[in-house]
């Protein structure tokens, strides 16, 4: 493991960093198809309109296996299975792997002490994710760790979570993410990123983690399939959340003006160094 | 065809044209019963609720039957395949139609390449809808020609589709209307109604076009079916959707503090001359 | 019956009728499970993550058995039905009950003439719910009074949903609480409490009610299980209710801001004096 400090002070509004991956996105306006939960669509969809992307969500007639191809980015949600199969999920993830078409498995709630469910998600991460993202408390637990989660909280902090993160991604090959006060991406080469800033609020805007796994999609679309490029959009994209983030919590008078605020800025930002 | 351009300038303020509808709306808060997606489906009702109409959602046991015959206006979305059956779809439908209820089908993502979804769009459009709305792609592919959407998004323009949509409400005697940076209505004997105005901030807004359908729905609901009258409704409902976002784009922020403005202008307006 | 008034003058910022059950929601940050509809979802969880609770919502596989035991309180929304089954919330209410975890029941829609949907919910009702809240429809129809609702919305008013109200909490031995312009609690004993205030656009906000339910389960979390100890918490999460829509009618323009408002006001509420 060789930790990189990935804007090691605060984020700064003109950071090169998350700048390329957002001006290819809103670029590039790549489709990206999404199974994932009722709650967090909605946010998902919104937050993918506001960089550029045009999102598709939900598991239609059809939809898993031609959109899995079709799309530049596949993003699933474990909490999808409240209204989608595991089967659709696995129709999507497998045309998806077909096409070359890069997906992340956001692991929601596993480790909640749900044995059917969680044996799902093993499943699923069986299947080549490029990237796998969740809290520490879910990453924890995909690792083969201690089950910690309540429902779809954490209790587990990132420093718990890294090592096992670090595992993981040797193990599965994937980009592993961990969302927390701050974002540790690791790679399967043993690299780390930390990207700091953020908002303790992202945390009381429901399905806001959901569709940071949207976004990742969106950035895996319009990035070439090399691992290095990959880890860089990866972290950029955190990047971009962290300063949505930041952006929106000034003005912001409790987590529904925030929410707004935070797609607001998304939009607002143009991957320019006068952002 | 006979084009008439409807509001030929900017829409006004104290346009007559949309009043007539909003006032009647208010005046009866008709129920209107929508199968729709879970990614729009708290926006419709809210932008429903704005505007004093009663929505309800979804395919509950035994609410397609009830709600498609109680209702005052029905809207179907294609893409509420995702949560909903085109059993259910086809039965609200039928007990829609028996009770001569007007319904509204909205063919989002048609003509995506997806055959067997496509295939149940053409079924549910053999119900006789009164009204079929979409966007270019959507229409386009309804209509027999080329299929041009990417996901839900369209990458046709309304003239291409405007030729396509002429025939498609000759042919199935629906009211056609076609969403876009200008909105086109179109009638089964060929006259021709262009709505200007709006914002590009609606197509940033997950869901502002299947709420458009719900709103449509309503209109008819207290419109007399008569089709100069429905023409005259549906032309009028698009008219107050692109006067509410006219007025939500002013002191929007981006796209989320713009949706919020938009449901409060819809709930401002009263289809006064002073509004 | 004997009625009791709860705060009945206008509901003042510093009262202290609804700060102790705020601030055990806070100190506890209970988990709380719903199964909801998904118009509804989005909401609700904000709702509860605003006063520091921990949602988690839907029927993943293995979630309702699992999460109606280990939750502190559980929610079922009957509108859930459109994406859950009867079966997923007899599963989560046997589970709840076999843990003493206490449960809500909002009978949205009861009473709108579809048999088959109220037959569902009675057998829910039989189900020993801790509280069971809604409009003044659904509490009559559930009663076994006359079937008045249109949708999802009521047609009578409080006054005539008290009388059947106060029957249904004595033959149940469950809390009734009915929502309207002053919302009524009422005990299986024969109290009374009227909670006044709140504002007309919380019926404009799709959702608003049913996120309610959640709330009253995150302050069962929090109460012993005792008749008197739980009267007063569902009393007081009305009375939150309605404080927190008087802080946000104010700035807001219209339902949307509102909306905002309304979940920032939760987020600002802390259940001290000089709140």
């Amino acid at each position: 493991m060789h930790p990189v400090t990935f804007a090691p002070r605060r984020m700064r509004h003109d950071s090169p960093d998350c700048g390329p991956a957002l001006r290819r996105i809103r670029a590039d306006a790549p489709f990206v198809y999404g199974l994932t939960n009722y709650v967090a669509a909605a946010l998902s969809a919104n937050v993918l309109l506001a960089v550029g992307a045009a999102p598709a969500i939900g598991a239609a007639p059809g939809w898993p296996v031609a959109f899995g191809a079709q799309a530049g980015g596949l993003w699933v949600n474990a909490a999808g299975l409240i209204n989608a199969t595991e089967h659709d999920m696995l129709a999507a993830i497998d045309a998806a792997n077909a096409a070359e078409v890069p997906w992340v498995l956001d692991p929601v709630a596993m480790g909640a002490g749900v044995a059917e469910y969680d044996d799902i998600i093993r499943r699923l991460a069986a299947c080549r994710p490029a990237v796998i993202r969740g809290n520490a408390s879910e990453i924890m637990a995909l690792a083969g760790g201690a089950a910690t989660a309540r429902g779809v909280e954490t209790t587990a902090s990132i420093t718990q979570a890294v090592p096992l993160g670090v595992a993981l991604a040797r193990r599965s090959g994937a980009i592993v993410a961990i969302s927390g006060p701050e974002d540790h991406v690791l790679s399967p080469d043993g690299q780390q990123i930390i990207i700091p800033g953020g908002h303790r609020w992202l945390t009381a805007v429901t399905g806001a983690g959901c569709a940071l796994g949207g976004l990742i999609a969106a950035g895996l679309a319009v990035t070439p399939a090399d691992p290095h490029e990959r880890l860089t959009t990866v972290a950029a994209v955190h990047a971009l959340y962290a300063r949505a983030a930041e952006m929106a919590a000034g003005p912001a008078q409790g987590p529904a003006s925030f929410a707004t605020g935070f797609v607001d800025a998304l939009a607002q930002l143009q991957g320019r160094a006068d952002d």
